[in-house]
């Protein structure tokens, strides 16, 4: 079960150890208990996080395995890096875990400058506003709320609001609440809280029996693989996707409801890791701006470095920068970059309690000077180089489980025929010292760590070729 | 500017000290650099947090503070306190906080032992399901869900959905998206989010411009002060009210909007402190449960032990209780306290990434432990008392200041004559030492930590005492 391979980070161990079924004795017997709290269904094992280290994560029952998920995306640099282990025994930081400020009305001392030296110091370029949040939802949230508020402003042309805004407003009502749209797509993920959830559709549990607004859903492009072989069918198929996105603005408006803003993430994550081409990206841009809607790229799940660029976006070699672009899991802290006209013109019209959280600043601060020091933007270019060119050599050999083969550095995935058989891949592998995330109806998805490298690929690879030889 | 003061917790300082204006120098410099990367008109000033402790704030110019607002009341036992420091500084710790989790799909290994030991220790009687959450909107956000789902469960009767429900709720129509909604009450505050804003009608700035739904907004009890002179202006009012709440739901039933749940403060805290008498809440629980509706508590602000019990609920003695209840602030963590019936009947229906985060689960644990062998509920009765003793003796003496003096436990306001008296009161006395918060259009009302004593009460009367004897 154990594979060598080259221990180049010394916290890293050298090879998944397996010693029961995944999930064990022990962690059955806790799913049990927590079951008894709440639905506990979705619980795939209970975890040693302090043996877990690198790119492997420990369970209760002592096994060891390669952790190609990380949390769902959201583990920067691996398990117990010792640069953040260093940084909680500086006695100088205790204070930033336990006395948690309302940033927004009482920040410590350091705030700006952390945030240059965090956040600033990656912002997407034409982007240097920054707000911080707790999560990935409050974070769409609030910025679809500065978009609404932007578009107002604009469409008013002055700053005077009217007594009747300011009365209808309380009670839900038009003109203070107007009906502004976000425009989304099919496929998307933008979060679970009432305002994202209009935006998201991924899977309909999600959004089964929740009240939703009526808001624009455009198609998203459905590219065919290899992408070299299909240009043509490739290029209507996101053709056709980018005119309905013009028609629905169009239509929107025709019935009063005013689209504000247009949300897509680089590459649609939950909904199946669907791509789209650098060019739809751009033209999408485009028609934002022709019809004067704002350009929201949420960022939340493929920012942070994993696709060889700091931002996914930052592929697309824009002219005009997006609007504005959320944050979270990798990022530690969720929150938001925009540009300076997205400003919101008074205090407290975004604002929350808690504003993020400065411990989350001060852990990330020190997770970007790695990415930096360690240069894992190439890393994840390098390192994605080997894994897909290890997926493309299996869908080869495996063509009737493994298609679709796609990937962007480490973000990488692949379909398998149905539910099922993608489901007890991923048992298997668990079972053999790899943890893998499905996503969409039938994809796999690879979410690893920045610190995943070449020899973490082979080592999977190997692991995975075994497994496809002898599935049944 | 010192006050002699009885040191009974040995890291509390003995009183304010105060050297420069606030802000001073040191803030407004930092003020003008935050600025530069968000709207920061908000802040107050800038705080040193490794100096400040217990019941003081100290600020970046070294102005040492007494804090009776604790970061909006979400400062449970007072700044750097050892036992928090003592936490952090246990080694078998530092993985709780470097090596954040998906709670929801691979839990820690003591992760219901550890709610057990904090969460469920506290836990509202006969509500024994909890889920975290990272902030309180999200806690209210999926606490609504949580009611529409077992709305919607109850009105089907049966397990089964059908394939139109699947089908339309992807694309945000009934009948998979019903057109559900949430009652809730004018001068409410339940948080930011789109769904939490729909429910929130404290402060027009709140709710400009973003969109919202069409929800029942009932009217809040405006009770008069001194309630004992009051009894019978009181109790109409109080009937009025529970008169309104019931013809709305009925109203939106006839136009086929669904009130799935009933919303409410028991003390409305950013709208203005707004009281209404045990019985009020009885009734409308009664309400609720006669026409089929969840019955919501949001603790966000009243939770964790300032008005003397845990939860400020507790003190309206329901036979039947609450059917969710939701905290975060000095919980350190956001989510809900729920009862069986309401527990989602299927994994990810109420999901994020995180589900909040056992760092802070961590610390609440110690928290709740520190309450529990310093009596931290009976101090907040017994401060609380000596607290209102002495405003209710500042509004004989300078009634045309101080007028509608009101609390429970430490959980105390009065009402100013007016905006600018009330913020000129704030200033004066911030400038004297003492952070007080407003709330409402020109209330102040007081959120100190638990561990605020009788002492610090007589302490700020002193202060205040003086404040109003010269003000002009």
């Amino acid at each position: 079960m154990v594979s060598a391979a080259k221990i180049d980070v010394d916290f890293d161990y050298d090879g998944p150890l397996m010693k029961t079924e995944v999930p064990g004795p022990r962690s059955r017997e806790l799913m049990k208990q927590l079951n008894g709290i709440q639905n506990a269904e979705a619980v795939h094992f209970f975890c040693n996080y302090e043996e877990s280290r690198g790119n492997y994560l420990v369970d209760v029952d002592g096994n060891r395995m390669l952790d190609l998920y990380s949390q769902i995306s959201s583990i920067p640099i691996g398990y117990s890096h010792p640069s953040l282990i260093k940084l909680l025994q500086q006695p100088q930081n205790l204070s930033t875990f336990i006395n948690r400020p309302a940033l927004g009305i009482l920040p410590p001392e350091n705030f700006a400058e952390r945030l240059k030296e965090s956040l600033l110091s990656v912002a997407p370029k034409g982007l240097p506003q920054v707000i911080t949040m707790s999560c990935g939802s409050c974070s769409n949230e609030n910025a679809f709320k500065a978009i609404f508020m932007w578009y107002r402003n604009k469409e008013r042309g002055h700053n005077n609001v009217t007594k009747e805004e300011l009365e209808s407003c309380m009670i839900n009502q038009p003109p203070g609440c107007p009906d502004y749209a976000m425009l989304s797509f099919m496929g998307g993920f933008h979060g679970r809280t009432l305002g994202c959830l209009a935006t998201t559709h991924s899977k309909a549990i999600h959004k089964l029996d929740i009240p939703s607004l009526d808001w624009p859903i455009a198609p998203f492009p459905r590219l065919k693989y290899p992408l070299e072989d299909f240009v043509k069918e490739n290029q209507q198929e996101e053709a056709r996707c980018l005119e309905e996105v013009e028609d629905l603005i169009v239509k929107y408006r025709k019935k009063k409801k005013i689209v504000a803003g247009i949300i897509v993430e680089p590459i649609q994550s939950e909904g199946g890791d669907n791509h789209a081409s650098d060019d739809f990206f751009r033209k999408l841009r485009d028609i934002a701006r022709k019809h004067g809607c704002a350009f929201l790229v949420d960022e939340v799940q493929t920012g942070g470095g994993c696709t060889g660029k700091f931002w996914a976006h930052e592929h697309w070699g824009l002219d005009d920068p997006a609007d504005v672009v959320t944050f979270s899991k990798k990022m530690m802290t969720g929150g938001f970059f925009h540009k300076e006209e997205f400003r919101p013109n008074a205090p407290y019209r975004i604002f929350n309690t808690w504003l993020g959280d400065p411990s989350k600043n001060l852990m990330l601060a020190e997770v970007i000077k790695v990415i930096k020091r360690e240069d894992l933007l190439n890393n994840a270019t390098h390192a994605g180089k080997a894994l897909l060119t290890g997926l493309l050599d299996l869908q080869a050999r495996y063509p009737h489980l493994i298609s679709r083969v796609r990937g962007r550095g480490t973000f990488c995935s692949f379909d398998t025929p149905n539910d099922a058989t993608r489901n007890k891949l991923i048992t298997i592998a668990r079972n053999k010292g790899v943890v893998l995330g499905g996503c969409g109806d039938r994809s796999i998805r690879f979410r690893p760590t920045l610190i995943f490298k070449d020899h973490h690929a082979h080592l999977f690879l190997n692991i995975f070729s075994d497994i496809l030889a002898n599935f049944k």
